[in-house]
């Protein structure tokens, strides 16, 4: 399939530079497992960004990544607070419980996001041993609704749980397009604002694959080796993910991609804005747009370009750009989709 | 680090036609997640080799593989037996234990392979809930050591494991240079022999990474994608994958690589047989060469050409090579050695 | 402590019948594990009360039965549906989760009910392998805030569940109680209400220990023996939860105990009623009073007549009876409340 | 059935003085899961026995108390190793890799103990992220063999683990007859031969049910009781299992029951050691015989006095007594013996 759609920005393929980055560091051999001088290079780029103290793990995949990040920071009988709407409820197949053992507990989402005051309802139970003990907070940035937190929220998002010996996990699979979209370095919103450990996501802004497991502390990262083994996530050819970080930090790449991704959502809710009979049902922060559209003509724009529905019940449609997204993209879903109207 | 040395023929990088194919799908968008046209014709590819009426499954890595194997065809209570040298109980940090909670009972092996006779001694107990049920006999091809299963000793396995009702898993890592050695389709010394489902590995033989689990029975297979997903083995570009598998089967360069590290193995043994003072340890069958050889002359050695040590006890170490191992390399590394001792 | 509280039913000892019926099997050897005579009986009995094709498992505890139960409906990639106040969402330390790697998705409840029409918000996703798979609904009856389920009600749930291939478990750890005030047959709003596994209780109405799992189609139960001795509740001296259970069926004992707790219930729901300063926050339908009381007499009422908070939010109390509380008890304590007002 | 056999020690029923605590501490009401003065008491009786600073917890049953203390003890990617007969390895059904995530490694058994220059062959891999982490080493005192390790073995293997930073823990399901035939105190060849964690065994030796595990050192202690909760081990009316403890302990009822055990074996063995045609397969140390008979007298045996067989591979039974075991019962078995031959 060579078109372009709105899915998801991981429809998208792999960025000619990063590519490159890969071609170019096949040659000869290399130490297995990340063992080798690439992978050094990878993870001392990202010092440069988060600071020299941090522990940073390589994994396929991002339920790889919040997985390993939920994993590292709870014993199975801890609980795990999270939107309702969190790909850690909703999109990973229930590998957060599987994995960890702990519970998920849900809190009800304000346009994607989570708010003090709803997570407190379900900070007690300290010290009960019928109560699964509260371990993790859990929030997305980019949130799974398009929207972004501020530095504000996040920061009083972690001094909650840390008052109460919880930790912080940040699932970033968008953390670039948050990051532009803030115009604020990546450290600024996780590990400054109080983030414990993070997920940072590769593969839904141009690259093939690959995640990246920070810890701001590494007192929690010291089973993080094996844990990452154990969950079937440690990669032997490890240069291949660590040469596309490297391109991927190269002249700000990522921040290219997240901003273009960002901008042609701009443009799309923009152009859809115009059109009567959609109603946009939030504003776009990032890189995602959702909108109510008839049921019916949801099929056959499908047809033209694959999307998906996000909310059955309302008719709610959710299109994701990404860092291919071109302008004509944008024009000619909007023509297809007035046409069907 | 580009020399190539001799610790694992994962240690060698991507063959210039798998990386050429991952570029030529490189355009526009797919489906994620395998609903993509090149994730048919991969499967597709798989289907000519095994059957029309199989179930494939691509997966990460050869951890990964193996678990998901072992999760589709087991309940927690279930006894997995396997070699006390296979990969699922020395190398996989318990993963499979971890995920499936199966216990791994070990026969010791024969030259790296398991022999009915061993295998008897655990299939008892059934249907006594004081004791984990046989559910998996798995033995691997390649063995860790390096040895051959005959197509008669498998189904001999297979015939044991199916009178008494449990499921044989193959652990394919190796398993091009098995099909190479033996000179015979894979089907025949898999689901001909009566193996019930199949890690098939491509990262150890010329792949950037891919691994692909075969059901030869799909009854077995009805869960499998939600574990797959549940088990973070699923890839969200997953094209990148099959594009890897189909350059895998063109031209049989699957052969080509394995049958070219199989003759260096071979020469790298031959050579070694001159060498006084290093003793071969077994018959090289495959990719791997094993020798004992003085331990003074190890680390200066491993400096040179990387490998690993096998087994400190006697000073065994293991020698392996890879589809691109070239003359020079053995020479010079059999020279590097010789002028040690 | 030998003075009676309200803290909870299971605070109250073994009814004198059950411990006699204990002393009375206890001569000579039995097999251990439930193949014995007394056991046999026991199960006999059961399926005078349910029907000849059940399958009736004993465990040691409630969340070993409800545990038990879930395990052998689900696979690690189900979802289980419950209210959020239910027993294996908030009082379980994540046991469900830990032994069945399931996600538990709650449902807010009505009155410690839940309703189809805040379940079926969850009845989606159906094959599609990002989504925990929904598998099971459960309800508790007696709910953890003292309402019975009507016939009906379980019904529609039932049908909902089964309409959409998911299976019914009722958490009885109250079933008694529920019994006795419907004035209804146990069978009557369990299987023949569409349940399709159920945690029968004994603890909390005069056993010493001792729960039964009852599997109402056999075919979900052929795996539980095996997950009953891996989740370690197989009792090696059955024969002492089966004499138990015996001891509760003759002469009606169960239901002798539950309509006594419920009268008290309702003595002691009618006493408050009469004091200023205390609401009542529902109906008493079984065993338990809740009701609002100000903050500041709680502990000292506490420490003549044990009780837990509820809900400290908004300083509500629970107050469960038990079959061995007396009239004296409850005046003496609504006496002791008021001069605390 | 009202026989004694020599199926198992478990087959026994309640020493009248168990049975008579039990009814004493039956009156009024106690706080539920421990918090209660009979259990304070018996935790008080413990620290007796093994020293103030000890932390205890009363589990159900000996899997429940073997789990709890090893998952205490590890992480999921640890290793545990013990010996091939160890009950963790063959008759828990798989609870330790369920509950643990963790690998059992077995180490072949020297009449059912295991020797340290055994287990060196797998305290290795420290740090190798592929390699499970040698975390716990089990041993058995009683052995599942009915041998007795003496204090420095045990000192020896403790020294290893240690060395290596590994924990022991000792699985006392019958540390009575042990502690019986050592003729030293429980604390001799546990704690102070360097034991980790303890699973102190009630049920074999006259208890209706109930075992405790202790640990020594309180650190290893700090998640154990959210562990117990989620691993379904914790007892809603605690009160019964401790009160059977404080009688366990009174007038060392455990140790009148377990002498009279192992003198009833030491019959059993003398008058069997007279037979003709059959060999007894080890010296008996504590309350276990274990004999090679003709097959064909197994059966019309078992239906006079049910047992087990042990190895049917070269047709070994194996006879256990017990607390109420008589001299009459040892001839009439003899006799019954000596006619099928």
């Amino acid at each position: 399939m060579t078109k372009r759609g709105f899915a998801s920005d991981n429809n998208a393929g792999i960025h000619p530079a990063i590519l490159e980055a890969i071609a170019k560091v096949n040659e000869g051999h290399a130490v297995g497992y990340g063992d080798d001088p690439v992978t050094r290079q990878a993870v001392e780029r990202f010092k440069q960004e988060f600071g020299d103290d941090i522990e940073v793990f390589f994994t396929f995949n991002g339920t790889g990544a919040n997985v390993l990040s939920l994993a590292s920071l709870t014993q199975s009988f801890n609980s795990i607070i999270c939107a309702d709407t969190a790909h850690i409820q909703v999109d990973e197949c229930g590998a957060p419980e599987k994995l960890t053992g702990c519970k998920l507990i849900t809190v009800p989402n304000r346009l994607g996001k989570i708010h003090p005051d709803d997570i407190k309802a379900h900070l007690h139970g300290f010290g009960f041993e019928h109560h699964a003990q509260p371990g993790v907070i859990s929030i997305s940035q980019v949130t799974e609704l398009g929207t972004i937190y501020t530095v504000d929220e996040i920061k009083a998002i972690a001094d909650l749980a840390h008052q109460h010996g919880l930790f912080v996990h940040l699932d970033g699979a968008r953390i670039a397009n948050a990051a532009a979209a803030l115009n604020r370095p990546f450290r600024s919103f996780t590990r400054d604002a109080g983030v414990d450990v993070l997920s940072f996501g590769g593969t839904k802004n141009g690259m093939m694959m690959g995640e990246a497991v920070i810890f701001f502390n590494a007192e929690q990262a010291t089973m993080t080796k094996y844990i990452r083994k154990q969950s079937m996530q440690l990669f032997s050819k490890m240069r291949f993910i660590s040469a596309q970080f490297l391109a991927y930090f190269d002249d700000q790449l990522w921040k290219k991609n997240a901003e273009h991704a960002n901008r042609m959502a701009r443009l799309l809710e923009q152009e859809i804005a115009k059109v009567e009979g959609v109603t946009l049902t939030q504003k776009t922060q990032a890189n995602g747009v959702f909108a109510i559209v008839p049921p019916a003509i949801i099929e056959p724009l499908q047809e033209q370009y694959f999307f998906y529905i996000w909310d059955e019940s309302r008719s709610e449609v959710r299109w994701m750009t990404s860092f291919d997204t071109t302008e004509e993209d944008i024009y000619g879903f909007v023509n297809a989709l007035k046409s069907l109207l």
